[in-house]
Formats: C-alpha cells, sequence, structure tokens
C-alpha cells in the first residue's frame, strides 16, 4: 500500500482508545440501566438498510448518506439515525394492538462529510423511543427519562428547551397566508439567525401588528410565563391546543420535580423533518451543539403502515463524554514477567491475583526486547525468573 | 415507499430483538470482563476504512466486501474483520519501541453475501490481538484466555483444533517442489474435502513413499502424540522448528491446566491468509462451524509499517450464542396504570421502585386503547386511578 494512505481514516472516522472507551463504556452503562428501569427495551438494528425503506424516511439530508449498491443492484444506506429504522422493526415486528411500546437503542449513526471540519462522520447515539402513546404524558416522560439519565451519570449542569413545531407552523401559516413564506420565515429559526429573521419580517408585506406578532414570537423563550404570552398572539384553535399541551407538559414536568431543569423556547424548529409537536433540546454548559434532542412524531409509522404517534430522545455520547469533562480513572494492572523455568508459578498467581478481580498481564521475558520499558507501562510488577527463589525456612 | 420494500432489510442482515438483546449483552460483559482480567484493552475503530489501507490488507476475499465511494472519490470498506484495523491502530499510535501490546475488541464486521443462504452480512466478534510478542507464550496465553472466557460464560462443551500453517506449507513445498502445486493441495484442506484431497495425491507423478507421506498427514490429528507422528514425516528444519513450536504450546497449556480442550489437527489450514504460524479454532457441540478462531500473523504488522509479529482471536458472537442454547431470563417489569389526579403519587412510586433496581412502567390511562391488552404484557400491575383511596383509618 502506499505511505500516504498507510495510516489514513476516512473523512470524520476516529479510533476509540482504552481510556475514552472505558469512559464511554461507564456513561453507556449507567444511562442504558436508567432506560431500562424505566421499562424500556433495547434493539439493535441493521447497520445497512434499503434506501427505499429507511433511507428515505430518515429526516437526514440525501448528501449526507453514505449510499451504496448491494450485490442485486438495490441502494442501501449507512443508518443516518435509529429512529427510523426502530419505526421499521416496531411497525412490522413489535406493535401489537397499537399498546404503547417502550424500546432503546445504542447505535452508531453515519453521516457523510463534505469537507474536514472536525464533524464525525460515524457517532453513536443513545436514546429511547416511546411509540403509540399520543399524550402529553409520554412527552413527559421521556423528558424526565432523559433529565434522570442525565444526572444519574453525573452531568450537574443542563438545560433543557422545549418548543412545539405545531405551534410555529399554526402561527406562521395564520400570519403569512401560505406554506412557501412560513418555510422561508422557519430557515432563519433553524440557523438561529435572529437578525435576519428580523430583517426578513420588516420586509414583508404585512400590517404592522402581524410584523410585531412576528417580532414578539422571538420573545418566547423562558420560564412557565411564556405560555400566556404565547396565548396572546396566538388567534387560533391548533396554536392554542400545541399552547395547551405545552403547559400540560410543565405540569407534568413539576410532577416529576424537575422544572428547574426545563425552560421554553417557542422558536425552537429542528433540521429532524419528522417532528410534528413537542420538541426539545439539551445544551449543557460549554458543550457548542445540543448533547441531545427529541419530540414527537406522529407521522413518521404511517410511513410503515401504522397509524400512530410516537415520541422519544436521542443522546450523543461523545458530546456528552465533552460535557462531563473526565475520563474514567484507570484501573492498575499487575505486570507478572516470568521465564520458563517458573511459568506454571506464574500462571497459578495470574489465576489467584485474577480470581480477587485484579488485572494481570502475564509476559513471558523472552517476548520482551526492553524490560524497563515494559515494566514502566504497568503499575505493580512481580519477576518469577530462573530458580524459584527458596525463604531460609525452608 | 412500496409496499414491497417497506419492511424489508437487505441481504443477510437482522434485527435483534430485547431478550436476544439482553443475552448478547451479558454474554459480551462476562467475556469482556475475562479479557480485561488478563490485561486486554478495548479499542473502537471506524466502522468505515480505506480500501487501500484496510481492506487490501484484511484477508477477506474481495467480493465479500462492501464497498463504497466517497465524496472525494477513494474507495471505502465496511471493515470485514477487526485484526487488519487493530493493525493499522496499533502501528500508527500504540506500539512503543515494539513493546507486547495487548489489545480488545467487540464489534461489528461486515461480508457481502451474494444470494440467501442464512449467512449474516453483519455480526459481532469479541476477540483478542497479543502483538509484538513473538513467543510461543503469546500463542498460548490467547489459547487459555479463549479458553477461560468461554468457561466463564458457562459453555460446557468445546474443543479447540490447533495446527501449523507454517508446518503444512514446508511439508507441502518439501515433497511437491513448488507452490502452486503446495496451494492445490492446500484447497482440498480448507474445503476440508479429504476425498477430493486423496484422490488427487494419488493422482501425482510422486514416488510411493511421498504419496504415503501426504496421506499419513491425513491422520495427523489428535493429542500430544501426533506431534511425534509429524515428526517421522518431517525432514527439513522449518517443519521441525513448527513441530517444536506445537510441543512447547503442548507443554504451555498443560501449564495451564487446559490441556483437555485441546486436540491437535495439523491439517488445519485457514481462509485467514495472513497466518503464518500455529492457527486455531474452536468447536461446540451442535454448532456447525467453528464459533472462534485465531493464530498467529507475523508479516501483516509489516504493511502498516512495523516489523513485529502478533497473535490473536475472534469469538463469533451469534454461533456462541447459538452454542449456549439458552437466553437469558426476561427480568420482570412492573406497570403502574394511572390517570391525571394520582399522576404525582404514581410518579413517586416509580421513583421508589426503581430506586430499589425494580423496572417500573409508568403509563397514562389515556395512552392505552386496551388496557386488558396492555397489562397482560407486564409480569405486576398497580392501578393508580380516579380520586386517591383512603384507607379506614384516615
Amino acid at each position: 500500500m502506499s505511505r500516504l494512505f498507510m495510516f489514513e481514516k476516512p473523512l470524520g472516522m476516529r479510533d476509540t482508545l482504552p481510556e475514552l472507551y472505558e469512559t464511554k463504556n461507564r456513561v453507556r452503562s449507567v444511562i442504558s440501566e436508567e432506560m431500562k428501569k424505566w421499562g424500556y427495551q433495547f434493539i439493535e438494528t441493521p447497520t445497512l438498510e434499503y434506501y427505499e425503506t429507511v433511507g428515505s424516511a430518515s429526516a437526514i439530508l440525501d448528501q449526507q448518506l453514505f449510499k451504496l449498491l448491494d450485490q442485486q443492484g438495490h441502494t442501501l444506506v449507512l443508518r443516518p439515525d435509529m429512529t427510523a429504522p426502530i419505526a421499521r422493526v416496531a411497525a412490522s415486528k413489535l406493535l401489537k394492538e397499537d399498546l404503547p411500546l417502550r424500546l432503546a437503542y445504542s447505535a452508531n449513526v453515519y453521516r457523510a462529510q463534505q469537507r474536514e471540519g472536525g464533524r464525525p462522520a460515524e457517532f453513536e447515539q443513545i436514546g429511547v423511543e416511546c411509540i403509540a402513546d399520543e399524550t402529553v404524558s409520554a412527552d413527559g416522560e421521556v423528558i424526565a427519562l432523559m433529565t434522570s439519565a442525565l444526572s444519574e451519570v453525573g452531568l450537574q449542569e443542563f438545560q433543557i428547551s422545549v418548543g412545539h413545531i405545531g405551534f410555529v407552523q399554526e402561527l406562521f401559516l395564520q400570519i403569512l397566508g401560505t406554506e412557501e413564506r412560513a418555510q422561508a420565515l422557519t430557515k432563519f429559526l433553524y440557523e438561529k439567525n435572529y437578525v435576519g429573521y428580523r430583517e426578513h419580517v420588516k420586509s414583508l408585506a404585512l400590517s404592522s401588528i402581524d410584523k410585531q406578532r412576528l417580532l414578539d414570537f422571538l420573545k418566547l423563550r423562558g420560564g412557565e410565563e411564556v405560555i400566556e404570552f404565547a396565548f396572546e398572539i396566538t388567534e387560533n384553535e391548533p396554536g392554542k391546543k400545541a399552547l395547551h399541551e405545552l403547559k400540560q407538559l410543565w405540569n407534568i414536568i413539576v410532577d416529576y420535580g424537575m422544572e428547574t431543569k426545563l425552560k421554553f423556547d417557542l422558536t425552537l424548529v429542528s433540521h429532524m423533518s419528522y417532528y410534528t409537536g413537542i420538541l426539545f433540546e439539551v445544551y449543557a454548559d460549554q458543550v457548542g451543539f445540543p448533547i441531545g434532542n427529541g419530540g414527537r412524531y406522529d407521522l413518521l409509522l404511517q410511513k410503515f403502515g401504522k397509524n400512530t404517534g410516537a415520541t422519544g430522545f436521542a443522546l450523543h455520547l461523545d458530546r456528552l463524554l465533552e460535557a462531563l469533562g473526565e475520563l474514567v480513572e484507570k484501573n492498575p494492572i499487575h505486570c507478572i514477567i516470568f521465564s520458563d523455568e517458573r511459568r506454571r508459578e506464574a500462571f497459578q498467581l495470574a489465576k489467584e491475583k485474577r480470581a480477587e478481580g485484579i488485572k494481570v498481564v502475564l509476559q513471558d521475558i523472552n517476548g520482551v526486547k526492553n524490560v524497563d520499558g515494559c515494566t514502566s507501562q504497568y503499575d505493580d510488577i512481580s519477576f518469577l525468573i530462573g530458580k524459584a527463589g527458596r525463604g531460609p525456612a525452608e
């Protein structure tokens, strides 16, 4: 192979070395345990799916999909998220009489990168989907579970922003009249470009009252009181229904005792186009991107033949690790260096120590070119070399 | 999407549902713990690698590789095994002064399937690589670790077949004279087609003594005594060196107290073309394919610029589960069905039970269309519905 490529990995692909691996493992395990305690059951789906089945149902941009052809000529994709595959499994195998179904996953997902920019092309998500329960209680449950899991794993400072995509769509449609205009304005929200949003609103041919409503909309971020303000700029019933859902959600989160973690942000929209109702993002101090997000998607299951709603969240494991900051402490490893004469004794000693839970490397001295270099890697060393030493009492 | 594709997965791709998921999880966890106790450190490598780097270094047939083009026009592969990626990471980042390095992994690998035949296109391997230790002790260690891990996980009946690729190559080359002829005969061993082997031998233009040696070779399967027989049909030094290694290996395994699990099979060869020395397969009762395999590969690291040897093994997790036979018992789940009035009480009860380690589903009764169907899914039910009941003492 050419020297150029010898050590290279594809754009956005990374190795995970032992310390980070063990840290990820610990965090994944704590979060999984919490999900299981809440009655969620883990499943695994294939890395590759048909483009026509899952690729097109996912909300990820087509250009971000890793695509390939199988030997039968079908287009496959590396799964870009887990929500669409889980909807496929739920609809085809697990949903019985539309009974609520609680599923969990931890899996790598894949997003092709256009150019080197530090964004990973493969990253792990751990999340849940609560399927076929259309109550606000289900939305409240996934937010509460996410909060509980983050607390269990030791994350102190985080904040959940909650919005409602139905509210935004209704308000914009009501004021602007057409889907197209509503989408043009929504785009500024995706980009969190509020200056652009204001300028765009000012340029629109609207009454000054409507312009003011669109500008006031940007202020709908904060505590419980935001919902009352929002009612004031909302005139139609679907918009009010969305606000009632948010109010109900607040009361549920209060009953969970978790309201200090929650803020409303009614300007929140998502690049995940399948959301239909309450949606949310979770931010931790000092991490620039959300460490997780979720929301209600009541139309996705229809693509798999089931007319039922669902809600869920996914945590971005690497970003969560960044927020947690510290790596787990490396467990000490004991090294027993032996020669042939005392091999059996070395094996016995290793066996005993391992049975006590101690990590033991057994190293034949003939396999080591540099004994000092070797021993410096370990926390504790025993030499069992040459003729067995005998104590004076023997 | 078309109905045809609605629920379909690509050829050889599978979903893992909750019970199997938890069983895999338990088995993976027991084996990982054993590997860590022996001082092996886990790493993770990307699912996608450059074809030029890892795809061509792997021993998997080109037509079994899943290939795709990235947006820069490079050919990528889904990793077909973990040995080549680990060699890449070891050579580029972890090997220091050629000190022995012990790495472990559990990861899915990918092999494209030509037609439906029950073979998985994605499956999990859990394994170790002991790098830069060229002693037979290292070969013995990985065999002993594999044995210990299988015992820990509860597998009662299994057998390890050990051979030496160097011995086969030397014997065939010595008798047949050319690499080409040696390879033609080796092909029958790959296929375990011993009838074909015998007929091929009989058809060769060889002395009757040499023919007999090649036929006697097939008998070299059994216990320690096989090595002595093998010495009798071996004339050159490299062949004898290989046999001395096997004898040494036997003594090491005796010192581990694991010799009852080991049989020699000097006819063992592998489709993994990178093996250079001692190699082995492990079989369990009633599973038609080996549940794991491994061996020494002393030339692979050279492809990544390091002139050092290595040995390792991989267990095929799904086959191991098949050998183990039973799924883990499903943990009971308690379901609390609540209505709005008693929501807070329900949340409190769930919190208390979860703190005791009990799995609890919280279910808003408004989210359930069929209460009987819902409750029948759970092992234990509480109803917290309507006005709170008061005990007579209050």
